[in-house]
């Protein structure tokens, strides 16, 4: 159980055998428990988390209590070692939003994209900023990261120099909500089913010719990748602790104080095998809770299968940054790597993975597994 | 055949009848023919558009030759009034992504939104600006527009004030590509379906203050609003004409001289029955096909649903404005209306319908229906 896949975790994911479908199974140690096998419901053979995440925190707690008692005498026909088994992207992406709630990579990004300005424009402590992403091509790990072409500076052409990674910790909704109707702070546990790690692959060459006046969007919209178990907000209790103090009082509709949701991840992030950083979560200025508040408060619906991401998350130090553009200060200051080697940003066959943990009960970790990918030649 | 719905059009759309399931319709003249029942093919009784829409141009283009040669002499158990069926939205939306493509519209909300800088950002000559949106709150026409709350200037909150319209064309795509696949500026119509009319309500307040740096979010995600009726691309030959000089060369794979797709449609824009504007499309800088080619240069993939729209469509006169903030200059220049009231923004209770037409074969129009909705008070 070192990889925190105990019995205090039990992820999600989708996973298929050799000639089989794509079906529900949860992790536990090494092994894969085949849900649509033990339970014989036909929720867990759609190839999707999404129809079992729609039926809200009863349901998921009812099956998590009856995984949990299962596997105290588990049959051997229903689990397969997770080496053996193919994973899939777990959930169908709804809407695909990606906030920007680390206040160190933001004041880094800031600094970097706006020099002479302020590193913060002024709405940053008031609200926790996002935009929507590409959904359709939100791909599970291990999808290969082709280099994309776009516009760069001045209207020049040709692949992307400047191809970097983004850190992020991901929320997917299980229950909907209606239009109109803003979720409030405090139902953040009613509609979120869980956690995934999150790589928001970033041109930044592209994004940044691109990105004024309506935000990113090629130098994004080429891939972003996501871990294949996501993690039940149920198995991160022990993991909840107090958000960092705010700057500014924020409005009544994201006040967090009754039920804080920030999380004491750590993320670790490994360049061709080497951790080049470690960042912490805990320290994010907004929390999930407050992100599904803020983006449903004009009244905008949530559909089973959304996602929102944390946005790079970056410790104060160079070491706990979330992307390369960070830590190599915009190529400015290259990383050295343990061969030798540096880094500003990534080469063609450079394979970037992602880890992370979390405290869980009574000194057990909780693992998110990984989310990884192989930088391959643009075409 | 006054409303453009004649044998030259024939556009799409799922409708319903009491205690009927939402199917495939075909509109002509003031009839829906009930195409689930006229083929017994599958594919129109799934309540969306897409499985069709997937097959491809040359299923696309049977079944218009089929349903021409049916209308000769069609059963009148097939038929429905339009006035007398329930309109749903027509396609399931994958992603939807907003351009920025009309250059009177983008120079007057740049002197608006960004006085004493130049009108355009430098990229803006070089390649179609765009961003994504949300596609979970994309409802069709006739759907209430409740006014938002959000965050204004300096963290205030409140209803919005500076509610808006913004009257766009929006493109659907048919036929999906694969990740890693741009898709050439002349494969355009391999993979579109066809052309609707969108209605992107936006809230000017909450924009101003969100949007720097990553863009417009809360204050458009409340909702977009689509025409029910999809106008195949078949049925716009007639309309095809030459894009607009562009400043700047563009870039290979922006290159449309050889299959250009600027369109001359002429939108209209209704306020409480009053027509207040009449946008032309044919000027608009950059094209569809174009924005396509744009959109998937990074190697992004497209999706059956995926919906694209042009952006806010604004002539050079002050009654050619796409928006309310053009129309008004921010609220500074309030329009008159014939019943002797003015508007710089919504107020509760009006109706906002958008319309447009096309030219067909033989001084035969195309019409496009309308995206209507009337602004309900803030919760």
């Amino acid at each position: 159980m070192s990889d925190g896949f105990g019995l205090a975790n039990l992820p999600y994911g989708i996973f298929s055998t050799p000639g089989g479908r794509p079906r529900t199974g949860v992790a536990f140690g090494d092994h894969v428990l085949d849900l649509a096998a033990v339970t014989g419901d036909e929720v867990h053979a759609t190839g999707s988390l999404n129809a079992f995440m729609a039926r809200g925190p009863q349901a998921w707690a009812r099956l998590r209590e009856e995984i949990t008692a299962g596997l105290a005498d588990p049959k051997e026909e229903h689990l397969h070692l997770r080496g053996e088994v193919t994973m899939h992207r777990p959930i169908e992406v709804g809407d695909y939003v990606d906030f920007y709630s680390s206040r160190h990579h933001a004041e880094n990004v800031g600094q970097i994209f706006r020099p002479g300005q302020p590193a913060l424009t002024p709405n940053w402590t008031h609200l926790p900023i996002g935009y929507h992403g590409r959904s359709g091509t939100v791909q599970v790990s291990g999808t290969p990261v082709r280099r994309p072409h776009g516009q760069q500076k001045g209207g020049t052409f040709g692949p992307s120099r400047r191809l970097d990674i983004e850190a992020e910790v991901g929320f997917v909704v299980g229950v909907p909500s209606r239009l109109g109707e803003p979720v409030p702070v405090g139902a953040f546990a009613e509609h979120v089913f869980g956690v995934c790690l999150v790589n928001d692959w970033s041109a930044r060459d592209i994004q940044a010719w691109e990105y004024v006046p309506l935000g990113p969007f090629l130098g994004k919209s080429f891939l972003t990748s996501v871990s294949p178990w996501v993690v039940p907000l149920a198995a991160l209790e022990a993991a909840r602790v107090a958000p960092p103090e705010r700057d500014v009082p924020v409005l009544p509709y994201l006040d967090d104080s009754a039920e804080p949701w920030a999380l004491d991840l750590t993320l670790e992030v490994w360049l061709n095998g080497e951790r080049v950083s470690s960042p912490p979560f805990a320290p994010m200025y907004w929390t999930a809770a407050q992100q599904l508040a803020h983006m449903t408060i004009n009244g905008a619906s949530l559909r089973t299968g959304d996602l929102f991401a944390s946005g790079t998350v970056s410790g104060p130090e160079r070491n706990q940054r979330g992307s390369l553009i960070e830590m190599s200060w915009n190529g400015a200051d290259p990383i050295a790597l343990a061969d030798g080697g540096t880094r500003a940003f990534l080469e063609d066959g450079d394979v970037v993975t992602i880890t992370a943990s979390a405290p869980g009960p009574g000194g057990e970790r909780i693992g998110f597994g990984e989310v990884t990918g192989r930088v391959e030649p643009a075409t």
